[in-house]
């Protein structure tokens, strides 16, 4: 077993998106990880500071820590150019193609990833909206204004809708809805009367009866809510109901929010809003 | 002025990756957009489709659309870059050269950049209890089991509260509550006493009057809630609060959730968690 290797992700913006990025690459190598963020690194001073931590880290080690980074200033970038990281900017090298594809230089102004610009700002508003719109319809709160709604989602108790809900407004500006399936409805379960006019909308969630359990134990050790066989009763009566209503769903077990999300969205045909 | 670029985002996963750099590249040129994404191409028949799209976009406007993609099964990759777009593989661009220097072969798997994992299942489900503690403690729903968060927001109502919160929770695991002062306090504002113990945890949000304004109009339109009057009002006296009592805060102005989100980790110290 090697030990972890060290890694910095670094931006003069938030470095959200070294991090994806960078995670997405090491994702592919069977290596350990110890991973540090430093964002806003805009001055040379700043970046002088960076450069230390990276060869203190070296120094020590012996091993070069790994360094994904965006910097526009060139100044700033080639301080950690620099650093006895192994250094890998990650915007830069596309940079060159795209300007020789599109024919115009580009006007690189630092952290406008996640900038707020005028041009942007409508969609920006648009998105806040959609996040005040899911926690106002989280849970079946309100089951007034579903009509807004661009999703509805459906299930029992813990498996999945509320961070999925929130995934979608925060990240693609989806107003979704979300309506639980509670125990006591378990005995001849129908599809409440409020959701009826929107079935067109409605997505379900499922999720394997032992993971449900697991997650349910964790809240509420040793009740009823949290036993395998009630686990087992409500997942079989909800999937029973999205078949006879003809509701679209989805097995949450083994994805995160993120491809929960990300499926329900290419199973719907809904767009993603870009920020 | 020229026409809008498309442009396709297209994974064998979820596409977000794609999405996030993409959009860090081309926001460094003055291009107008028009995306498309397309998750899951993880088999050569959705493939085939996929470019069968592409060329025919191409062969009705005449302009190659950039294709910003990640794909791991060669076969499938194959396909896509045999289409006429302008195609960038994000990830592989960087494998190479990690490779060289890790000194191991990548073993990759489709869709693990978002992938639940044995070894990603604690951090998964931290990452989830977090969202539920911010919930829990949104607007000062709860002020008991604040000993339990990492971070306690202040500020106004509508001045970036909750979308901050929720954005800490979701993207780096922080358990983040939140409190409104709201309007009826206003007069001799003083820090409540349920807060007072946490006094290292409180961070201030603050908002231009103008912006708040606006943002207000958009829910109350004409109410005293929303007048520039009011919306001074509170923002000074807020402020001077967070003087008095030491709280360090962020002008929320002009930063997108990102931003602010990214600011609050890197002046209280706070680490990421990373999924």
């Amino acid at each position: 077993m090697t030990t972890e290797r060290s890694v910095f992700y670094i931006s003069d913006g938030t470095a959200i998106t070294a991090e994806v990025l960078g995670h997405a690459v090491l994702s592919q190598f069977p290596v350990g990880t110890q991973s540090v963020t430093l964002p806003f690194v805009e001055n040379e001073q700043r970046a002088l500071a960076v450069k230390a931590q990276i060869n203190t880290l070296y120094e020590k080690s012996g091993i070069r820590p790994l360094v994904f980074f965006s910097i526009v200033t060139p100044e700033v970038r080639e301080i950690i150019l620099q650093s006895e990281g192994f250094c890998q900017d990650i915007v830069q090298s596309l940079v060159a193609p795209l300007q020789q594809e599109l024919g115009v230089p580009p006007s690189p102004i630092a952290h406008r990833a996640y900038g707020l610009t005028a041009s942007n700002l409508g969609k920006y508003d648009a998105r806040i909206a959609a996040i005040d719109y899911t926690l106002a319809h989280d849970d079946g709160i309100s089951l007034r204004g579903l009509e807004d709604a661009q999703v509805i989602l459906l299930g029992v108790s813990r498996c999945g809708k509320t961070p999925t809900s929130l995934y979608l407004a925060m990240q693609f500006g989806i107003r979704a809805a979300n309506y639980p399936f509670i125990a006591d409805d378990m005995d001849n379960l129908k599809l409440p009367a409020a959701l009826r006019p929107f079935q067109h909308k409605l997505f379900g969630l499922t999720i394997d009866p032992e993971r449900l359990s697991a997650i349910r134990q964790e809240r509420a050790v040793n009740t009823r809510y949290a036993s395998m066989r009630q686990c087992r009763l409500e997942v079989g009566e909800v999937e029973a109901l999205f078949r006879t209503h003809k509701i679209r769903y989805l097995n949450s077990t083994n994805y995160s929010v993120e491809e929960i999300a990300t499926r329900i969205l290419d199973i719907t045909g809904l767009t993603r809003r870009m920020f």
